[in-house]
């Protein structure tokens, strides 16, 4: 059987994951690099892929099955996915939730006017979390849905972090909080805001000489970023910061807590957690197992534009479906 | 819009479940129960609905969307899926992994040549386990799957505990080690037998003047059993076991840990789990979702047979594709 031939659009840290996550899958082969850069001044992790100009894209259409787009959800995204959607098959992880619908609607109408099928909005966030929210609130009807991030590097309250007076490098966790984990978990369905969930946890490098006092306040009552939230500033030397805080991990966890039987007093549990090294190599693994799904869904003669909730799960796996029932199921 | 009319052929705890799960499903109702048992014996938990024989099934053909039949797999369903595959269209919770395809074949075959459509092995393993070792060993190719089960009843080896002189009552839970569980959220990938990730705690209420050393000794040493797992046996009165163990919890833990990025160092770990108060009725919950999701594939024309790998998750859930992507994503 021929391998899938997937091509990525847009070279960085998920491009990367994805370029590594393809030599995870045997059925398939990276077959190029698209870069908006100077493709000379590209350097892939592995030897013999060509990378070529994103300009030229086009003239490369029947070398691509999928094409993964790699690029960032605020501006590349909404207009990427629909006009590479005329050329190709494309999955991307378009992740501004309140902006799917309007997404999806562009992604859909190009790609069905040019006979291709499209996924958007893969990832875990959305993507994993969401589809184990629609399993849980479809099986438990009666019950309240949690969804707890981290720990997990947020960029926007890191930069925030380096913009303060002193501060020479800093990164900055959000953590769920345990006790509201134990909370969701004991079945008592509390009210939660997203404050009462998670706390704020800094790591900063002060510049020398610099009032560590005063950095420490500036963070803690920074208005929006951290005044309404439990912070804390841990200094650091820039040895321990290039040691410890220079790898992406996330994760975070869905917990259905929900009532079942007569007089709905049982109590019944979901959860579903991920913790993860790096945030950007397990997406790029998700857009990669749903390549194996679009190419498949394409084979069948599928278009337009799909989401998570429109893949059966077995089109994910490299096994066939006689395969999965007799040892998976 | 109509609703999906559902009904239950056999009326045990799973059906009874499968009952007040109705209840909490505004597109659903319950038009029958069908049973072996004379029908005038069999007492619904809901006023108004009709209880048939099972042996006239077939002259209610026209009036049932979805039969969910609630018989047990070690004799019961191999028969009754595929017969009544014939007449209507079925779900079952057929759990027998090894006779899987087999019991596949047959229900396809009556399936399809009678234009109907059916789906087996759905609960939650089979089932949602099942789901999420497909999702997670399709997303992180390199790794290692565990499943736990428990905190939850083995009804063969609390029949075993009854069995030893001098029990007046006994049952066993099946309990995940907890040092297990965390040496594989570590992502230190170790090697466990079930033994090794398992324990049995057992509760008795002895008979009157027994020899507890005895009882404790004759279960702990019971070959196959109990003599190859660390067993504690708690002694307690009959009106502790009435109080405390007549309920049927389970549940348990699906964990992949595996590894991502260049030279496949990075830990990455995806973990579901289930914490049950009631296994028949969080089964039954499972067994009506995938109702929906057969009345709608069914509506597409589908025919034949499936299982939870085949079932698009967006299928499951009362909203539209279009409310998913707006609400869930």
């Amino acid at each position: 059987m021929s391998k899938i031939r997937i091509a990525i659009a847009g070279y960085g840290n998920l491009g990367k994951g994805v370029e590594l996550a393809i030599r995870q899958n045997d059925d398939m082969e990276l077959v190029g690099v698209f870069s908006r850069r100077p493709p000379e001044s590209v350097k892939l992790l592995t030897a013999g892929i060509p990378v070529y100009s994103m300009a030229d894209i086009a003239n490369y259409k029947d070398a691509v099955d999928v094409l993964i787009i790699c690029g960032g959800s605020a501006t590349d995204l909404p207009e990427q996915t629909p006009a590479l959607a005329k050329d190709f098959n494309v999955i991307d992880s378009f992740d501004t939730h309140a902006r799917i619908p309007e997404h999806f609607a562009n992604v859909d109408k190009a790609a069905k006017e040019n006979g291709h099928l499209a996924m958007i909005s893969l990832g875990w966030d959305p993507g994993l979390f969401s589809l184990n929210r629609v399993y849980a609130e479809s099986i438990l009807r009666n019950g309240k849905t949690y969804t707890f991030w981290g720990k997990g590097v947020s960029q926007g309250h890191s930069d925030a972090i380096r913009r303060v007076k002193g501060v020479k490098r800093g990164i900055q966790y959000t953590c769920p909080v345990e006790a509201a984990i134990e909370a969701v978990r004991s079945g008592s369905q509390p009210e939660l805001s997203t404050r009462d969930k998670h706390e704020r946890v800094c790591y900063v490098v002060a510049e020398e000489g610099a009032d560590l006092a005063q950095i420490e306040n500036d963070i803690k009552t920074m208005k929006n970023y951290f005044d309404q939230y439990n912070t804390t500033v841990n200094f650091i030397t820039e040895e321990e910061f290039d040691r410890d805080h220079t790898s992406l991990p996330h994760g975070g966890f869905v917990i259905r807590s929900g009532k079942t039987g007569d007089g709905e007093t049982t109590d019944q549990t979901i959860e579903y957690s991920l913790k993860l090294g790096s945030n950007p190599e397990f997406t790029a693994s998700v857009l990669v197992a749903y390549a194996r799904a679009l190419s498949r869904m394409k084979a069948e003669g599928q278009t337009g534009c799909r989401t998570a909730f429109d893949v059966a799960p077995g089109y994910l796996s490299p096994l066939s479906a006689e395969e999965l029932r007799a040892q998976m199921l």
